[in-house]
């Protein structure tokens, strides 16, 4: 059986999966990242998890959120992982392992496990954007990867959507992310007037998910307002790049169909309209796995 | 010798060439568009002119601003046009012309024209811009030319740079258009204490940049003010799309290096930055004859 291993190297977790040809996850292994050991230590870690499967897999593909040198292999820099500036990935991997490695963005690798195995399957052109705390993109055209001319293309996050908005970490004004990124959202929760759970020290967007759920009004209206913005954002992304299909994931596309809904009639309002306008909006089904799939996918898009 | 026939088809001018393989503009044609005659008569006097090259061309390409179905060479809906409502422009023709004929929006004539013979030839992917009355865009990607699921990609003039901002003709808030769309530029001069040129009743962005080479420091602003607008909206296309170039045309990019001196500091200012980050930014050279060129370039690419 031709199996490839996927890994999604995140902030918190690494997540490695064996994955078949036709896109199930058949082991799985999760260990901590412990980024504050360097990056050293993160790629000896791996490489150890992966000496288990030795003989089992043809490739490697590793998603990392960032700006990746897709061809060489090299992550430039990760808004996850601190002190990982320029660091050949690839290079050091393939010091102890002897199967192909490739690497890129963690978005790419989304859009990737939604456009093989997920709700993009056989799509003409796909947006793929995931809601974290920090917001990527990728892009299929014409069932290809789109890496852009600098490997950078499909950033919607740093798109601006309001030229006087908040700054950004990234030194923009008003970039989607400043409105539809995990902290900023719960901040705009934490300034209005909160209760019950939303008055929790400790807020996150599940425990927004969970207030709204139970009826609570001022979380229903954060995730609505959500919408809006990232509606925003995602109808420049119609207007530019025209879609098939656009598929939303990451942590905060658990708000569902609240979510959704808001974006869809906020895209509806700010698109232009005519008979033969074709686009699709949906939320992943594939959670977690969309990243361990899409990776494991590199070796045939990269 | 091969050659095909060109048609600019705008609001004011039918501009028709007849262009050879290498993008010579051998003869020309231009007479008044009359739509007010409506649809029938702007086809009756395009076959009309086109009866003295009868034997001399293969194929015809037709560029007309507005939303156009491509495949079946139908303009559903035209700014420039009025009463042009889903009119079978290709079918009207073919029932006199036997050669093949192929429609497309003016802004991929543009685009096609400066990846062919301008500014753009042979780079690996091109954003084109063209400024005027409206906001047009096209992309080429991988030498092909993108038109989305819709035929309506590239719709750079109607993206939100500030979802706060004036109300657009699309039904949209804070368009790109709205900040620098002809009138718009216009009336934000207006608006201002003017003197001189710029107190001209039928001011024009010719005026206005007539004002600035002579040295009227409001209308040198004005130019600047645009540039910083359309940096915004251009760092956006840079961010989604990530091309290796983008080339600006249509009158306003008469504006010259002002504009785009202004355009460039602020996409600089607003795209993230690292060592493999790749983007041109340029003007067009080929003025009117670019929507020609890449009109007779239709039949390759559509």
């Amino acid at each position: 059986m031709n199996t490839t291993v996927g890994i999604d190297l995140g902030g918190t977790n690494i997540k490695i999966g064996l994955v078949t040809n036709g896109g199930r996850i058949i082991q799985r292994i999760t260990i901590p990242t412990n980024a504050q050991y360097g990056p050293e230590a993160v790629v000896a870690n791996i490489i150890n998890c992966l000496k288990q499967w030795q003989n089992q897999y043809q490739t490697i593909g590793i998603g990392v959120a960032g700006l990746i040198d897709h061809k060489k292999g090299i992550v430039h820099f990760s808004p996850n992982l601190p002190n990982w500036k320029n660091i050949p990935l690839k290079t050091w991997l393939r010091k102890v392992i002897k199967q192909p490695v490739y690497v890129g963005n963690d978005a790419n690798a989304f859009v990737l496990g939604e456009y093989c195995f997920g709700k993009a399957k056989g799509a003409k052109s796909v947006f793929g954007i995931t809601l974290g705390t920090g917001v990527g993109g990728g892009m299929i055209i014409d069932g290809k990867l789109w890496l852009g001319i600098s490997d950078a293309a499909g950033e919607v996050g740093h798109t601006t959507i309001n030229f006087f908005g908040p700054r950004c970490a990234c030194g923009n004004q008003g970039c989607l992310e400043t409105y539809v990124g995990a902290k900023y959202i719960i901040n705009r929760t934490k300034r209005k007037k909160t209760t019950g759970l939303l008055t929790d020290k400790n807020l996150t967007p599940a425990l927004i998910n969970l207030a709204s759920k139970q009826g609570d009004k001022l979380a229903q209206a954060i995730i609505r307002e959500t919408g809006v913005y990232l509606g925003i954002g995602l109808a420049n992304v119609i207007s530019l790049f025209d879609p098939a299909l656009i598929v939303i994931g990451g942590g905060l596309s658990g708000f569902g169909k609240l979510l959704l809904n808001s974006v869809k009639q906020t895209v509806q309002a700010r698109i232009m309209n005519f008979p033969g306008r074709r686009v699709k909006i949906v939320l992943s089904k594939l959670g977690d796995d969309a990243a361990i799939l899409g990776a494991s996918q590199f070796p045939k898009f990269l």
